[in-house]
């Protein structure tokens, strides 16, 4: 099949890219690189290098024999767009490239703005270029799960059914996401559900939980083909920071109570549930949901089990920086992957082991200034930015013991 | 008390400011003539002539001896939004500045992508503007019915109580679009709620209904200060262009069944209900929504009315260029607008024969060509368009005797 991966250079699209490849795809990548200039903005870096797009692809064919073309460009370009769906004729797009960073959107209007028009005029361009080109295609949507926030009732795919003042519809479910990230998400979601009405294309919106783990069975084959370990403030996500501050002997940080509770998976499962999403097209017109996540989590939860896997890393809470429950009721339906066929990577003490394996063998790397949640919500400008404003050291001191020393480490 | 009219130069932005300027408001009025650009992209304009903003708030000047300030600018320019609130200090901003046509949202790419950027951009840049100067200013935000689309269950005013296998939630009320506007007035609604909960904001969502006349108490005062009247198939609301159609002698084109049944409201109800909002303003950090209409008409009601009281029109069906459910449950609620003291005018015989007969004095001005659809659901190009395209003359053939009537005249 041929598979056009948007976002092919980043954390989780570039091992689909390579997991498709070796499925026996066609496979084409587009990214424009905004996931590495962000690194250069915010000054944090991947802990485990990386190389470019065009020596990673190299090593793949050196591996493989496997070829996969590369695009430059970017979906806000309505041109661009065109000129890759034209020149490639996919049967399906996977779509991973937005700015995928709820404190990123959340740092200042000049981020949240350009996110939710990164997010939502991409994917537009995307839907209008497949409505002009071949409606057929098959878009494969990355959303979150966190577009639905979390309702004091079950949380379905996608859709749900009420009965109200004695009559019943399905409608989709109500959404209440958490930041202008997860907002843009939202604004997707509804406009590619628009688009497959009016006219007839066919979208799978993938609402994917947080994802964990740095290695597939294709990035292993080589050092050139390692995707990224994200574990800073601002694009780290809590699992690969617990990891790290366990092995710098920094206490993990656990923001307010971490009674916030989400689903998780392994990045294996993410490029399964890709691939049976590719490999399982949904119908002219249809607009489906799946909830990827194979796990329920709190925050708590994965500190604790960080630390007793680690032996010797504590726990310390610290003030919440987003305006979120740190308490709630949480359970998820995440059947229709399972359905098609999926079999998680579940959240074993070996996989625990193995992330603090990455850390450990890059601990020389880690920056223990980037670990501190420098974005709050509250705040409409968080002044760790750019040209022009003050830089991180302007912000207030930590106020928690355990960020103190994080900061007199640095 | 202070108040900003943003899109203050519009079709209901002007009896607006208008209105609250003789409520004893001070009023300052925020344009930057978007609304008029159109006419000139689409060849159409109003049928009751307007003058330019600066002579209009002379004539008010003059007339009631009261000041409204002008500011020039967009929305979408966050250094404009902060200079004018900090400039005006206001305690409620009442915003009608977006691009309110479906059709036009939905003539192509680059009308849907700047239909979308537009509103929500400008929408955001106001919710960082107001965050960051003065958290107490009531945003009293247009949003539209159409954000509902229509459901199999009674429409709330924005939320909804589910029960769900055994647990309840007070949830956002689902929401089906049905162009990229009302998708646009969706992202906004969702991004407001957001900032009221993380900021503490108070915000009112003016969900309105389709509005009708074109005369209020204070625009028949001076012929300067009078509102625009649209009739055309991209900025024309349907009761206008019925009567328009009357007036000249051409059948009442009803859009395939015209059972597409929608809330309606008479325009000096918009005007007291914008004025209830603001003198009623939320609590801190509440998002609260009205549904603003106080009748619901299907189109083939509509244009029976029309066709009755002018007493020779006769209807006809046209194939729908819109993809729409012709005939669904309609049964929205509106109750928090009348708890506040709303007393609605009705659409009556007498409305009606005050419509046809502003269509009747300006019928010289009538464009029948403006009138055709133009605008498909369907098609992702509507060939109506601007720089280098093909004009309106390159359109197909309307397929209808009614269409080409008015082609012949044209």
């Amino acid at each position: 099949m041929k598979i056009l991966v948007l976002g092919g250079d980043g954390y989780l699209g570039w091992p689909t890219a390579l997991y498709l490849s070796r499925r026996g795809h066609e496979v084409s990548v587009v990214d424009n690189f905004a996931r590495r200039q962000y690194d250069f903005e915010m000054g944090v870096d991947t802990l485990v290098p990386i190389v470019q797009l065009q020596r990673r692809v190299r090593a793949w064919k050196e591996v493989s024999g496997l070829e996969v073309t590369t695009y430059v460009g970017d979906l806000t370009d309505p041109a661009f767009v065109s000129h890759v769906l034209a020149s490639t004729a996919p049967e399906a797009v996977v779509h991973f490239a937005e700015q995928r960073s709820a404190p990123y959107s959340m740092i200042d209007q000049k981020h949240a703005v350009y996110t939710q028009v990164n997010n939502v005029v991409g994917t537009l361009n995307l839907l209008y270029a497949i409505a002009e080109q071949d409606r057929d295609i098959h878009l494969v949507k990355l959303g979150t799960m966190g577009e639905y926030g979390t309702p004091n009732i079950d949380i379905e795919e996608g859709f749900i059914e009420i009965t109200h003042r004695g009559r019943t519809d399905v409608l989709p479910y109500p959404k209440q996401p958490g930041s202008f990230y997860h907002l843009s998400k939202v604004h997707d979601s509804a406009n590619i559900m628009f688009a497959c009405r009016i006219w007839g294309l066919r979208a799978t919106d993938l609402n994917q939980g947080i994802v964990y783990g740095q290695e597939t069975e294709e990035t292993v084959l080589h050092p050139d083909l390692a995707t990224r370990f994200d574990y800073d403030g601002v694009f780290g996500t809590v699992l690969n920071r617990f990891c790290v501050q366990a092995v710098i002997g920094h206490p993990l940080t656990v923001y307010g109570t971490g009674g916030q509770t989400r689903g998780m998976l392994n990045i294996l499962d993410t490029l399964a549930c890709v691939g049976l999403a590719v490999e399982h097209p949904a119908d002219a017109g249809e607009y489906r949901v799946f909830n990827q996540f194979t796990e329920s989590f709190s925050v708590a939860d994965m500190a604790a089990m960080v630390a007793r896997v680690h032996g010797s890393a504590e726990v310390t809470n610290v003030p919440a920086p987003r305006v979120e429950k740190e308490s709630h009721y949480y359970r998820a339906a995440h059947t229709k992957l399972l359905d098609l066929g999926l079999v998680p990577h579940l959240l074993t003490d070996d996989v625990v082991r193995s992330l603090l394996g990455v850390a450990e063998r890059y601990r020389d790397r880690v920056n223990p200034e980037a670990i501190r949640p420098t974005v709050n919500w509250r705040q409409t400008t968080n002044r760790l930015v750019t040209s022009g404003g003050p830089d991180m050291h302007d912000l207030p001191e930590p106020d928690d013991a355990g960020n103190a020393r994080v900061a007199e480490r640095a």
